[in-house]
């Protein structure tokens, strides 16, 4: 600490931090979250998101880049556009809750494609449950009949309250059905919940949850190849968003309930290997997100038809995300600057800064600067 | 800057930022080189780098991502073996010292591939340079003649102190023979460089440089199909360190060099997008640097052979850089914990840390905490 804040005190110092990347820790996410208010972050979000998906050509899209190993996976998801480039580091790994940790962390970064200057280091855990909550309203908004009000939430883990959230905020849901295998996960829930104006119907099973459902909401955890929800379960007319089907080997949706819906998705390379569409043929019929947006192709075709939005997390959701939070971080003043890129009076000279910090800023500073 | 202090006096948040990652900021990477010492750091990657290159199947590797741009490039180059993971964030524009800022900045995290937590954030910028330079000169270890004693080293930007040293220290490079289109970055090098017993030799071209030079190292910056060095300029014997043909459509040999010499790559599928031998055939022979290390495949055939290190930078480089710095850093207490990470009694119940901050925390530590 005492380096940094020395390095603060000098002016040379305070200079050099300028040009850095701002940080937003996770505690920094939270303050910031809890003075917009959730409402306007989730709608806030939202907003980006959609505004992002609409110029959806302006992209250099790619697959995420994953590395699987026995208990989870880690995987990179980058993005840009013209100007601006950002990534995602997210990890899934189902047995961490049992050590204390998150089965989800990530954190992100924004950076100028002009120069590749960082401009942002943020964490994501946080702010990806409110962007994937935004993003599965924001499809409901458009795939969901107009008046649905009972959602079924299935997977009462992390992401759950966010999701419940945003349908109420974003899609005027009321009533929540909720089953988890986990009934302490549920209890908590409805902690987090109870008061905020949403019925709360506990359920001891997935068919029990989703009777009387329009709206489906499965985020389930399990890295398998799991049926949450079957035909059977299926009413005319639902709209199921199902969130936890997420990498290969990961699936909650049983393959006659994509059969007999249509179906949504965010990036199709992407999806054809990570979501629930994994267990169906290459050609499976699909609707971009961004086409149903932009009114390039239809949504819902008719009261009656059976919608799925199987999201399974798109990079271009954390760059509207990351924008979101870079652009209210600096209007509220939270966050710090981070020293990760050198500062060097010629920036050929690299080497220089183990030179001059040795020769003229060492005694001062303490190592802290490398003009 | 408060709120962080105040985070570190609270019990509370002390044990919050120990489960946290290491940051290491770009001072902090100054620090511990000086610390150690240039020449034990070099030794010390060089090391990491063997010994990894030398358990290469144990290693899940892919090429990078990259993000092209008019101006330039952003890379992601994740790797993973069974217990760690690591990515780079790198950029590549060669216009950027026109305006004050490094050609190539990155940073990169280590990660535990058990539970996906980041267990460092690090600085990469000074650290690239070092890595670079390490498997240069280990790579020459390997191909060049083993009593070459004079290096030409065309181009003399951020990167060619490193490249010098490590090729004194590591091969006992005695003569440099020097040459950048740019008159003052080769000036500032002999300033960088001089009484460190190296002969430094200032050319007026490349030719020049070339001739009598026992290894040739290119460590130029122009994005182009540039032909630093043709065939006419070789020597029998010649091994020649090309460093700065990195990406797609960015050379600095000839066809012909390529063709008169035995070539070898770091990772082929990487080399043959990025490397020189993308001017050539899908097909060209190359010898993967591990083989050689691990004597699976011949290096050098004969003291007459020309020997090509068609050098792009590799994932697997930075994971033993990474792991260099951060067990220095350990040992020598550099670094500071970054709350990147939510901490949660509960770890399915995220958005109790909105709640929680509000109702508890928060009042005393201004919004640090999220328990």
């Amino acid at each position: 600490m005492n380096r940094l804040i020395k390095a603060l005190h000098s002016p040379l110092t305070t200079a050099f931090l300028a040009t850095q990347p701002l940080y937003l820790s996770a505690p920094d996410a939270v303050t910031l979250v809890r003075r917009l208010g959730f409402q306007k972050c989730i709608a806030g979000m939202a907003q980006n998101i959609r505004a992002d998906f609409l110029r959806w050509p302006d992209f250099d899209k790619s697959a995420r880049v994953a590395n699987h190993s026995q208990g989870g996976v880690i995987e990179l998801m980058p993005i840009s556009d013209d100007t601006t480039y950002s990534f995602k580091y997210v990890n899934g790994h189902p047995q961490n809750t049992a050590i204390g940790l998150p089965t989800v962390m990530a954190f992100g970064v924004l950076a100028d494609v002009a120069t590749g200057l960082p401009t942002l280091v943020s964490e994501l855990t946080l702010t990806t449950a409110l962007r994937t909550a935004a993003t599965s309203a924001l499809a409901a908004q458009t795939l969901a009949r107009p008046n649905s009000r009972v959602m079924a939430l299935i997977g009462n883990g992390a992401q759950s309250e966010f999701q419940a959230l945003a349908f109420q905020h974003l899609l005027g849901i009321d009533t929540l059905r909720l089953f988890d295998i986990d009934p302490l996960a549920t209890a908590k829930l409805v902690a987090n919940l109870s008061g905020r104006g949403l019925k709360l119907q506990v359920c001891t099973s997935t068919a029990e949850a989703v009777q009387g459902a329009d709206i489906v909401t499965t985020v389930t955890a399990d890295k398998a190849c799991a049926t949450i929800v079957t035909a059977d379960l299926l009413a005319p007319g639902m709209h199921i968003n199902a969130v936890g089907g997420d990498c290969p080997g990961k699936t909650e949706l049983a393959a006659d309930v994509l059969d007999k819906a249509k179906v949504f998705v965010e990036f199709t390379p992407q999806t054809r290997i990570e979501g629930d569409i994994q267990q169906m043929p290459a050609d499976f019929a699909v609707t971009e997100l961004w086409e149903v947006l932009s009114g390039t192709r239809a949504g819902r075709d008719h009261d009656d038809q059976i919608t799925v939005f199987d999201s399974v997390g798109f990079a271009l959701e954390d760059f509207a995300a990351l924008r979101f939070m870079h652009e209210a971080a600096l209007v509220h003043g939270v966050g710090e600057r981070l020293a990760l890129i050198p500062q060097m009076a010629d920036p050929k000279n690299l080497f220089g800064t183990l030179q001059a910090s040795a020769r003229r800023i060492e005694p001062a500073l303490n190592g802290v600067s490398c003009t």
